[in-house]
């Protein structure tokens, strides 16, 4: 299936129909950086989203989760800088408000336009510059990158992706940016995360496969083992492609859904690459695991540990901390029977040291990508979880972030 | 009853009837700090212990939790600098050794010593230097600090105290020394802390004392979120003061059990404290929780929590953080009803920003030693945990530990 995707330029505009843009309208306290961005398609999407599963969710993931209960959408207003989060009614108002604004200026029903915010938690909107912002904001065909960088944060590039494949012969599109590199740990869900496609789905088809691509991509990834408020992805499928709808029956169902898997694997990858203060990305693989539910457990346990993280950044092969991790996280294990693999050279066989060559282990380790394998021996369940190490720089930016 | 209890001298050997003692016998690399600790008492001990849930447990977890079934000890045999973990048969055979070599030099029953090791994981005990160790080593009623200080590895200090009160009139004393500033989230224990009585206890009420002190006080610590392989608490009472032995009925157990309390709180905090590269203590009351698992949750989130432990180490009263681990934990909460406060500064109320002062909130946050107060408004169960800040120094310490 290698050759059928072709990657092509201008992530969530990529797909035909889809506009976007951004502007810098002053949330953020660096003026002129980008801080608004604007995704509408041409004609109405069936959509789905997966969400934080906070208790603390912000009122953007209010608004999200409300409207997307009719399956559809048609645009969507982010901004960056300020969360909407912990802002009560006043900020659950000015949620609904965005999408007002946006309706209006563009002439779109009000219940096909969703929000997103990200950024400080805990402060209301600054309505007059976001007013400002939605009347001056541009949208066109070649906006997706413009987008991408308008939803970052902390990240220090914008992650964006698009692929062409096709569908019915037909030549389709799937389009995506992501944003998000600091309080992450997503579950059910990830930081801000918009998909779009001009491909024909049905609704249930699409809920049910942007679930599954997320569970095995943006809920696999840590960079700090702190779930964030805001967590949202979305996708937009539009139809223009003239497709007839995909659902589980349909030959080229595979097709989609292999794309949206590289996609989304992708962009969650590139998130824990750019995590913040990330010198080195590491890969866990546990294989062997009793059930599925154990190897996602063991896997991202790997993921979060300060200790093991530590050792990462240090190229260290201390696998005392990955044995000591998998003890502690929950998932079954036989202390004589497991064993752990640093890139190519097996570390711990059957629960004790294995007779490996130290300088072998420490080259293994030394790159900026490390592979972890654990094999539990106990099952045939395996899951991959992907992570960074712990640096300086993770503390510096999280040390003075609202001053 | 705040007076009855005065601070003394000696720690595990202040009780009557107890000696102790340490020596460098060459585990620790850095040849010349002491390394194998020793603790005995002249009579057997009414004795129990606490370990660590971890699956990947060490062989001396092990060779405690067989011979405690007994409820019943005389002495323990500790070394630092290698933690007899993922070792295997061998090691559990080497953990056996180290009780057999005790007891022939000091003519005990061997089913009587326990012992325990602490240190890098995955590496075979060097058994002829303990042999040495073991033969060298001297004990005494003085020795409580010697002990307190070869137990030690990376803490910079040691952590030990002994109170003296009154039980039927008799002076009796508890004593505990206890070591641990990394891979610090113990769950059902600690790292190693050991405690000595000369008073009198029924085996079943001190069984269910020592593991209530330890849920309110080892068990509410936190450094990293790693659990340890080797967390061991065990407490022996030697009946040398001649009460009657306490049990639940005993008028004089409030006075044991507040004394306990006192002790091992003291010491679980002494260990966040000094924490790996802490510079800064929080202690988290959460009050008002549906329930005490909830309580317990929600504290012990808050001190885990990567970017809120950055925060903490710059001062910077970001309650979003604290907010958002909230949501995340997994507790009951109402989105519209709890209160966060830092010190007497309320930044958080009916889960919205407070309006406080910005300088009296970040003087809250700039003293060596922080209180974080949450309020759920949903219940009456409350809960205190303790954890530190999150440095330079906690990575320095863990990016180079087996080199």
């Amino acid at each position: 299936m290698a050759n059928v995707f072709r990657e092509v330029e201008n992530s969530v505009t990529a797909p035909r129909g889809f506009r976007a843009g951004g502007v810098a309208c002053g949330i953020k306290s660096d003026g002129g950086v980008k801080d608004l961005a604007l995704l509408i398609s041409d004609v109405p999407c069936v959509a789905a989203g997966t969400f934080t599963t906070s208790k603390t969710y912000a009122a953007p993931v209010q608004v999200c989760r409300t409207r997307l209960q009719s399956g559809k959408a048609q645009a969507i207003i982010v901004n960056s800088g300020n969360a909407n989060c912990a802002t009560g009614k006043v900020g659950l108002r000015n949620a609904y408000r965005m999408t007002e604004l946006v309706a209006r200026r563009f002439g779109l029903p009000e219940e096909l336009v969703l929000c997103s915010s990200t950024g400080i938690i805990g402060r209301q909107l600054p309505m007059e510059k976001i007013e400002a912002g939605v009347a001056s904001i541009e949208v066109s065909e070649l906006g997706g990158y413009t987008f991408s960088e308008a939803i970052m944060t902390t990240d220090t590039r914008p992650k964006r992706i698009a692929l062409e494949f096709e569908i019915e012969g037909r030549v389709v599109r799937l389009g995506a940016a992501t944003k998000g590199v600091g309080m992450i740990y997503p579950n059910m869900a990830t930081m801000l995360c918009y998909l779009t496609t001009d491909a024909a789905l049905e609704e249930t088809w699409l809920r049910k496969e942007l679930k599954a691509a997320v569970d095995d991509s943006f809920n696999m990834i840590a960079v700090d083992g702190d779930m964030s408020t805001n967590d949202t992805c979305i996708l937009m499928a539009n139809g223009l492609a003239g497709n007839t709808p995909l659902n589980e029956q349909h030959a080229d169902a595979p097709i989609f859904r292999e794309a949206l898997r590289r996609v989304t694997q992708y962009l969650a990858i590139e998130q824990v690459r750019d995590g913040e203060g990330a010198q080195k990305m590491m890969t866990v693989h546990v294989r062997g695991a009793k059930d599925k539910p154990d190897a996602v457990r063991a896997a991202r346990a790997i993921t979060t540990s300060p200790i093991w993280k530590c050792a990462l950044a240090g190229g260290d092969p201390n696998w005392g901390r990955i044995s000591s991790t998998l003890g502690a996280c929950g998932c079954e294990l036989d202390r004589d029977s497991y064993d752990i693999f640093v890139g190519e050279v097996q570390l711990m066989r059957a629960g004790l040291a294995a007779d490996y060559d130290q300088d072998a282990a420490k080259a293994a380790m030394a790159g900026d990508e490390v592979t972890i394998t654990i094999d539990l021996h106990l099952g045939n369940a395996e899951a991959t979880a992907w992570g960074c190490d712990l640096t300086y720089g993770y503390i510096d930016e999280n040390s003075l972030y609202t001053r």
